[in-house]
């Protein structure tokens, strides 16, 4: 059955709002995503919403009706609601056709299977979630299996990391856990830890030989890997730095790194 | 001299409070940027503050006293004031000691000096100032001379846009330009305009043989490069996506290319 609300005091409407904040997604175990291309991407590799809303206008869209009809399959809340509606839910002025609560997914090591692909991401301490939304979607690009955030790292399921990583999120996996519990882990089966560093016994990226699986180690925004992290490593690469600055955005350093150790494993 | 402000009312404050607006920015052509590392890296490129603000407790550092005397120096306005007033300036929890108000260049392209660098950037339609500061950090650090902003792009001097270029907005060009003149300015003197497409005749980015200069043409965030434009460009490149996704972030696409060329120019 397909709801009609009309007033954000809905109190399933206030229930999605309400998934912004990290203690209400904790609470619900649910998490949002947004658009019609993401929500049917995620629906394309098993995803089914939880709650759906969509907008009256697109409701003869075929994407639209698909979403409508497999989550009333799996007896799912739907919601028709107006743009506006749509609008105040996610706080962009042109919000997209639909918006859909997903089960957030068990983040723990144990369910990362490190024969899936070649390359990994870890990252330490990660704080923005746009960057962590980059990096999901440039693993996706590149056929890396996920992230492993360690530490402090920020929610993976927040709006602004699903948004950022443009349906990455469904289709890699995420992990989360300490760094002790990660190294144990880690060194429980294959696999070569390379860090990214700016410093100490580090060889440009170009000359590193990237093996299979590789997990490619990020440090925090501000602070790069710490030094027992950095000890950790099989080994250590940097990026040549010609100008002032001293290093770059994360998800670019990642991005960069992760297409060298590409190019490696699958030469033009 | 030093003016002592304790409150947010202060008419030099809101001035600069107000540089967070596209207009008051373009009224007193004026940018405010941020944290004394930022602020240091400017100066010594020879940007000194018009006005510069900085924190009491923070006025032993010998990095604000050499902002101070600079600005000074040069006739321009300090403050000092409260953290908490840098708080309400930058609206960052975590404020830096200091932030400045500095002049906005000239951004028209007779500034830009091709010869100055073999990779530039040209952003068509750039919407996202974090991606357009992001690009600048990257142009920084691969040595590329800047970017090349075409039709309604973002600003490059809003806040978020120079935060995010961590410096970068001081150590390299930025120019405006409409398509139309950008062409005919390009083809005025030596370069290859080298589009990233995801379709047409492309081919994989590693197999491009980059040439000096290189002007690297990347399209809007949501649409990729128009076919006019696409058509204009002497090479198209594209990345390999092995994914569901049929794009990189546009900042982490161009950072992959950056250093793809550096490679070429300066291999191991």
């Amino acid at each position: 059955m397909i709801t009609d609300i009309t007033s954000p005091a809905n109190p399933v409407f206030k229930s999605l709002k309400a998934l912004a904040d990290k203690k209400a997604r904790r609470e619900q175990q649910l998490f949002l995503a947004e658009g019609l291309r993401v929500c049917t991407e995620a629906l394309a590799t098993g995803h089914v919403p939880h709650t759906l809303i969509f907008a009256a206008d697109a409701e003869d869209h075929p994407l639209t009706g698909a979403l409508v009809t497999a989550t009333l399959a799996r007896r799912g809340t739907v919601l028709r609601a107006t743009r506006d509606l749509l609008h105040r839910l996610t706080g962009k002025d042109n919000p997209g056709a639909v918006a859909a609560a997903y089960p957030i997914p068990d983040t723990g090591l144990a369910g990362i299977d490190r024969s899936a692909a070649r390359l990994w991401v870890v990252a330490e301490n990660l704080k923005d979630p746009g960057n962590l939304g980059t990096m999901l979607r440039t693993c996706d690009a590149v056929g890396a299996g996920g992230v492993i955030l360690l530490d402090q790292s920020c929610d993976p399921f927040s709006l602004e990391a699903v948004r950022a990583s443009m349906g990455g999120l469904f289709t890699r996996q995420v992990a989360q856990a300490s760094g002790a519990d990660f190294l144990a882990w880690l060194r429980s089966g294959p696999g070569s830890l390379v860090g990214a560093a700016l410093s100490g016994s580090t060889v440009d990226y170009r000359s590193h030989p990237f093996t299979d699986p590789t997990f490619l180690f990020m440090g925090n925004e501000q602070s790069g890997l710490p030094a027992p992290y950095a000890d950790a490593c099989d080994a250590l690469v940097k990026l040549p730095m010609k100008g002032t600055a001293d290093s770059l955005n994360v998800a670019v350093a990642t991005a960069v790194l992760l297409y060298a150790a590409l190019a490696q494993f699958e030469p033009v």
